[in-house]
């Protein structure tokens, strides 16, 4: 009987006790990406130094906030508002053009220990559309805001408001160009095998007290439609935190969202008991196909996850261990 | 050993064969539902009985399209374009009125068997939003168009078109005008325990080739403010489908977005081995609070499930094994 009964744990141990995460928590930890695609290992030596730089910038913006005890929510609002000010990622200064020849910006932000999220497209005037995406969920009884109405709910805040012409870059203009001759013809697997054409800015976080964030924002597709929202601001889609994970994705928006793949990432860590790596990998395996996207996540626990698909993914991850780490390509 | 075997066998089972959906698969079936809240039972019988008839014409409809061997899509196509017309529901004619008195539109539709999607938001001049958002789904590479874009995106088809003031009827603007007089301290709750004011139309379905569709259409809250995105739209949602099960939600659509509700339930079964009720239980009880939402839904094998935490839902669904069934409230 002791024996049998001995058989029985291990037959419940082996059929559950898999795939369990790490459960000592870090303090801290913060990811965050400049988007996915193909990115050529060609670039010149000083752009490919700008862009660690940013990355880095960026970080150092995150760390010291989680350092300090300040929330996730305040770090992954700060990151993104620093790769939104930032020219070389698309997203705010440096956003990519539209059909029509101007900047549509989207964003959404939520905070996992409220389900709280607040998220905004086609905004034309706000500098960074991440703050407002903030006010949208402390304000507002309402999550989304597309187009004119979410110019008129930034007519009611203090927000800092640009003509649309600040979001302008000579790179993206020349993207802009080439996207609207050449290319027409193959839209958009054409645009996104150039890799800076799809591009997004993303930050998740673990605060000291335990709580998870996560922030995205973007100017979305080299010469998309006009009105074209993609996955950014969908809750769920490209953005997305609860009480197990946090998430950002970035890549082809639309194989984002009919995945729902960042609520699918949390959805199969909590259900099918799978680790924060696992999830990812099930999800740009199993759901999506070579080349869609990327993710950057940390879970409860503080592991932090930064996977794609693509041939490379501007990111960089820090926590209160002291690891640091940025990288654009997967083999570096 | 003999008995070890067996004594294992059946701690496998326990472990893993509970909660197992029927596996017996029905060849087709449809659900729909009118909009989920606290919809009184002092209603005259004769508008009851509008109600009613107009769930079972949306039934017929649907019915007549999957016995024939029709596609699910059609038949949720179809069915959604009727509740559109019929001026009882908040959806097409018969939508409520938004803050500045006029009418914006929100429709989704997604096919199960490819994951294709097509949604819609802030649309003012199209008579039946949901056969545009199949438009989108079918000739455009993007899912989701908002505002000025969606009108755009609908004059480059041959959808039908009318003034926004089609949509006018003189219920609405009895509740939009109490909506912006009393209530207004006291928003979204109270309009919300009016029940009528939050409404949407759905419809979910099976075919005889297997696939599922889900469909869901829209006019928004009662006096909601300019620009406000619902969740009808926002795949993952109000609206999902793919091999799993349909889903069509309904309610306040905040809180349908925050938990992103339609795909939980599907993924609580794919990766939680739990039946399609068990997972809108799940949802409606450890995810939303009471009088948030309701659902119909679909799996794979046609097992239905209409369930709500509201005391009300407009509903009604009909299988191929001659099941048939209309309902309003929990205790019919």
């Amino acid at each position: 009987m002791k024996y049998l009964a001995t058989t029985l744990l291990l037959a419940v141990l082996l059929l559950t006790g898999c795939n369990q995460p790490e459960t000592e928590r870090t303090e801290w930890a913060l990811a965050l990406h400049g988007g996915a695609g193909t990115i050529s290992k060609d670039i010149p030596d000083t752009l490919k130094q700008q862009y660690y730089d940013g990355l880095r910038q960026a970080l150092r913006t995150g760390e010291i906030i989680l350092r300090e005890g300040g929330s996730a929510l305040d770090a992954v609002e700060y990151v993104v508002r620093n790769l939104e000010d930032n020219p070389l990622f698309n997203a705010g200064k440096g956003a990519v053009f539209t059909a029509e020849g101007k900047h549509e910006l989207d964003a959404a932000i939520m905070d996992g220990s409220t389900l709280g999220a607040g998220a905004l497209t086609g905004l034309t005037t706000v500098k960074n559309p991440i703050s407002l995406a903030r006010i949208v969920m402390e304000e507002s009884p309402h999550i989304f805001f597309s187009g004119v109405g979410a110019e008129e709910f930034a007519n009611q805040t203090d927000v800092e408001r640009v003509e649309n012409d600040h979001f302008f870059t000579e790179t993206r203009y020349q993207q802009w160009q080439r996207a609207q001759t050449g290319e027409a013809n193959n839209y958009p697997k054409a645009a996104w095998t150039e890799g800076d054409y799809f591009g997004t800015v993303g930050a998740v976080a673990l605060d000291i007290n335990g709580n998870l964030a996560a922030a995205t924002s973007t100017g979305g597709m080299t010469n998309k439609q006009f009105g074209r929202v993609g996955d950014v601001p969908i809750i769920g889609s490209g953005t997305y935190a609860n009480h197990v994970a946090a998430i950002s994705a970035t890549g082809w928006g639309e194989q984002i969202m009919r995945n729902v793949s960042a609520t699918t990432i949390a959805n199969y860590m909590e259900f099918n008991g799978a680790s924060l790596d696992e999830a990812i990998d099930f999800v740009l395996t199993q759901r999506l196909n070579p080349g869609d996207a990327g993710f950057i996540a940390v879970d409860a626990y503080g592991n932090i996850s930064m996977k794609m698909n693509t041939a490379g993914m501007y990111r960089g991850s820090i926590d209160s261990n002291g690891n640091r780490v940025v990288m654009i390509w997967e083999d570096e």
